[in-house]
């Protein structure tokens, strides 16, 4: 019997699809976004979900040229002083990693979260603080992959000072900015992450990183575990 | 010409319905999480961005019957003292709001952040420290719509105490909690939110959160948009 929540191998396979060929993108192509897409990765980010219904992410969409051709300037000024914290041959690959396209993408858009958005007391919040910017996250996430979907690339561009975009944009000082996506026709999307490509980090295994029952303990999968596939 | 790169109208629809058909489920039902359907939700996870590749996530799985009790009772426990903050009729709605399926649920996973992986120094971090933690909850995100198209069910329970959970899983100091995620057969999938559904918040419009170019500026969408469906 199949339940109606279930997805069939078809669907499931997307879904992975679209998990394992999502990549960050800074390699752009000239492509007009239209809005009818824009607005149906929009609702996917907005449907993610949020501590106690919260909803408190904001989405600022960026055209304009000038205004974008700003913020990479302050993006490459933000780089090199970052830069500073490397030596030798690391400092040599950070100078030529490509770490935004901010100028060749079709919109870029800033992503805020409104901590206070429902109350100061909220739902979850009281234990966990940082669960409003946590949502913001899940969101952005549905953002990508739903930009995936559309064949479209997204790059998220940490290397800024929020304070600076903020005051740029107009952002209320109790609102902070998550982040700063840039999205997309892609150049490509390469099998692997680009930061492992070129040998600034491995990626590791999966084995490495999950753990049964306590901290420490290896999860101890079966023998048969690993050639099954989706 | 279809790009490789491009998703089938087919593929495409089955990446929104994930998003769309994903909950926070508090009401499992008995099921036996397989081992291979684990390890597919948590390589997805694995597949997540991270600032400068650092994958800062790692994950406990949690199935010890003992273990999971003890969690929830703290669970419950912090519910009734978060609760306080509320009065009349809102603190009655939270009264009967269920908020964790951690022992009906296959499998409990404890979800943290190593803000220090892969060096202090880290691609990124510079200008955004909570970067690290933001990776970990796009992983979340993964993880949580893999379950989805496996027909398995994920919430998130945010009302504990980081500090206890860590101290009873025997999480180093230097590594943050960032969630606690319950998976498993979900008794439903209801077509809104729980928190929708029961009253204690409305779903925003889209319209509220979208911005042009700057804060405050409403998204001009054409009227054509919104009859598009994907």
């Amino acid at each position: 019997m199949i339940k109606p929540e279930a997805f069939s191998p078809e669907e499931r396979l997307a879904v992975y699809r679209a998990i394992n060929e999502r990549r960050d993108i800074r390699h752009f192509v000239p492509f007009e976004l239209e809005e009818g897409v824009l607005r149906r990765i929009l609702e996917a980010a907005h449907a993610a979900p949020s501590v106690g219904f919260m909803q408190p992410w904001d989405f600022i969409v960026l055209r304009d040229e000038a205004l974008r051709g700003e913020i990479r300037d302050h993006v490459l000024a933000e780089k090199e002083k970052a830069g500073k914290h490397y030596t030798g041959e690391r400092a040599e690959l950070y100078r030529r990693l490509k770490i935004e396209g901010i100028l060749e993408c079709s919109a870029v858009v800033a992503v805020t979260c409104d901590p206070e958005r429902g109350g100061s007391v909220n739902l979850g919040r009281v234990t966990m603080p940082q669960a409003a910017q946590f949502s913001v996250c899940t969101a952005i996430q549905n953002f990508w992959l739903a930009a995936r979907a559309e064949g479209l690339g997204v790059g998220w561009v940490s290397v800024v000072d929020p304070a600076w975009i903020k005051a740029r944009l107009g952002v209320p000082r109790s609102i902070e900015l998550v982040a700063l996506l840039c999205v997309g026709a892609a150049r490509e999307f390469p099998p692997n992450p680009l930061l492992q490509t070129m040998g600034w980090r491995r990626r590791e295994p999966l084995e490495k990183v999950v753990h049964a029952g306590c901290w420490g303990t290896p999860y101890p999968w079966g023998a048969s575990v690993g050639r099954e596939k989706p």
